[in-house]
């Protein structure tokens, strides 16, 4: 099958107007029927952008978070009489950007990786402004990494995913859960990386896409994102991956992780729990594919990972009396359902990711 | 807990304006928005009702399939010269109304039943009149009987689920998938029968209900019926029952049937299958409540049962451009899934399930 990456837009990435920084992202609460882009120099409208979707996906929002922090130190440079001002208020704005959403830990990540850039340029002796400029060039390397690291895990899986393939002496059928692709990263995607690398070779014959209920990542993004790149697509709803599965029709599920513990366990999208016990069930390999910056060594087991709970209005728009709502926005898959973790460093046991990650 | 039974409307009915005969029966489309009716004496309503899902649920497209025959045998009566045309234009329309959807074995049953009432009446030399009012009397007859299975359905799951609540000593949380409700049923409903009589023994702590996608049956009807009788109700995505049960809020498992193989495989609506692979996984018991009408003898096993294949429009109401959509309105969920049938007769071994419905 011949790809066409080409069609894929990226989905955040940071250029200037004149001297202005700006970040620019995709608004994918218009998509699949809008191609809206959000363009700003406000780093609360990316806080924004990221409480309400506009931007989500766990290696995405890393990028966010630091590029809500740069925003902000260009403001704060043209701001503050002292550097000492600066960063006391750039550690606040860095305190708030880091509470926008609490399950990816990749959020907590992309702006700690921006305090450490702050705190070295400023304790180099470095102006405000030439540390506003050094976190630029670190939001453009952190895309970059996320890029290449993409593809690192898209050829790791795809290696995995190679091996079936022989083995069944055919190209595969895959599902997903949620968007773990293009949309979710700065580009080429985790879990749909796996899926490009891997159709790139022809190893593919069909993605069986999770709508991804309350939200619709999967009807609204996945199937996008797969079309756009022309990758054959099926779209079901979340309680049909069983009888997919029990029709024989999926070889492998490959869904992306918003935090790892160090035991292995993965947090997810709601649902992915689910699709790991059918899988289990129906001896179906399940692979998590996730940058090692999404394993948090200090989150012990699953047990420990903090769960959104969402608004009820996002399952049930219009209330009812008598009836309540539960709007988790994600769940843990427990180590032992989860067959290899792909990292672009390679996979791995689950059972291993800690001290993986450690190294 | 008091339960309001009372506020729960009966789903449909037969009535006579003057002479007309009238069936009757709630537009489930406009739930929970709007409680509205549909009255007609036209059979090719009844047909239609049932295929767009205004009216649906096994158990009342069984008894709606006797009604439409009946208000045929009315219409007919007056048009045909002679018993043999009204016979033979009656046989049509019951062959027709048997079609209007696939995977129920109720409705094929209801129409059985109506065609044998016919004939009998014919056979003995009655008129087409005298027919068509011993057809009136067998859809009301039907529909008092449906009441009676259901509540004696009810008993037998609230036995089974008061052994449960002493065992935990304390009151049970629940889940269930679709509507099998008072609104699937002419009242009282078989899975929601259940719910309902242990709910009046104070068994019942919350009912999760599955919106169930893409109709909704949860979400608009499951979930209504429940908060109109006061029974705790807690609406969930399809893809949260795991979460649910992994936070241990689970206690068991009840939904309905739309067909039951002679082997004790059962076709329900399309999500019961990943419910009970959860249940198994998570060591939660699986009951499904229906009528030993429900018994298919002449379906060997699930793979025999046909299931019906839905509009892409359900799933995804704009078409996009290289994505195709599977939308199975059932599936199957094998006999060892299942720790029992909970009919009218009592509860059985769905292994034991044919021989139980031969008797």
């Amino acid at each position: 099958m011949t790809l066409h990456l080409d069609n894929l837009p990226r989905t955040i990435y940071v250029e200037r107007e004149g001297n202005k920084p700006l970040v620019v992202m995709i608004d994918q609460r218009a998509l699949p029927g809008e191609l809206l882009w959000l363009r700003t120099d406000d780093w609360r409208a990316v806080v924004d952008a990221v409480k309400t979707l506009a931007v989500r996906g766990a290696p995405a929002i890393g990028i966010a978070g630091a590029a809500a922090v740069m925003l902000a130190a260009f403001s704060l440079a043209e701001e503050c009489s002292s550097a000492a001002l600066f960063a006391a208020r750039l550690r606040k704005v860095a305190a708030s950007v880091a509470e926008a959403r609490p399950t990816a830990v990749n959020l907590v990540w992309g702006v700690r990786r921006a305090t450490q850039t702050a705190a070295r340029a400023l304790g180099a002796g470095r102006s405000t402004h030439e540390c506003a400029e050094a976190l630029y060039g670190l939001t453009e390397a952190l895309i970059a990494e996320d890029e290449a690291a993409n593809r690192a895990i898209g050829a790791h899986g795809a290696a995995l995913l190679r091996a079936r393939a022989a083995a069944a002496g055919r190209p595969l059928g895959l599902l997903t859960h949620c968007n773990a692709g293009s949309l979710a990263t700065a580009f080429y995607g985790t879990a749909l990386g796996v899926v490009y690398a891997a159709a790139e070779e022809g190893l593919v014959a069909r993605v069986y896409a999770d709508e991804t209920r309350p939200v619709g990542q999967g009807a609204r993004l996945t199937v996008w994102e797969l079309a756009q790149a022309g990758v054959p697509t099926t779209l079901i709803c979340d309680n049909m991956a069983a009888t997919m599965m029990a029709a024989g029709l999926i070889d492998a599920v490959v869904v992306g992780a918003d935090r790892i513990a160090a035991n292995g366990d993965a947090a997810n999208k709601i649902g992915t729990l689910g699709v790991a016990v059918l899988a289990r069930h129906f001896g179906i390999p399940f692979y998590v594919a996730a940058p090692v910056s999404t394993v948090d060594l200090d989150t012990p087991d699953g047990t420990a990972i903090p769960i959104e709970e969402r608004d009820a209005s996002e399952v049930l728009p219009a209330p009812l009396s008598g009836v309540s709502v539960r709007n988790p926005a994600f769940d843990v898959t427990p180590a032992e359902l989860i067959t290899a973790v792909v990292t672009e460093r390679g996979a791995v046991s689950p059972a291993d990711i800690g001290s993986f990650a450690k190294e």
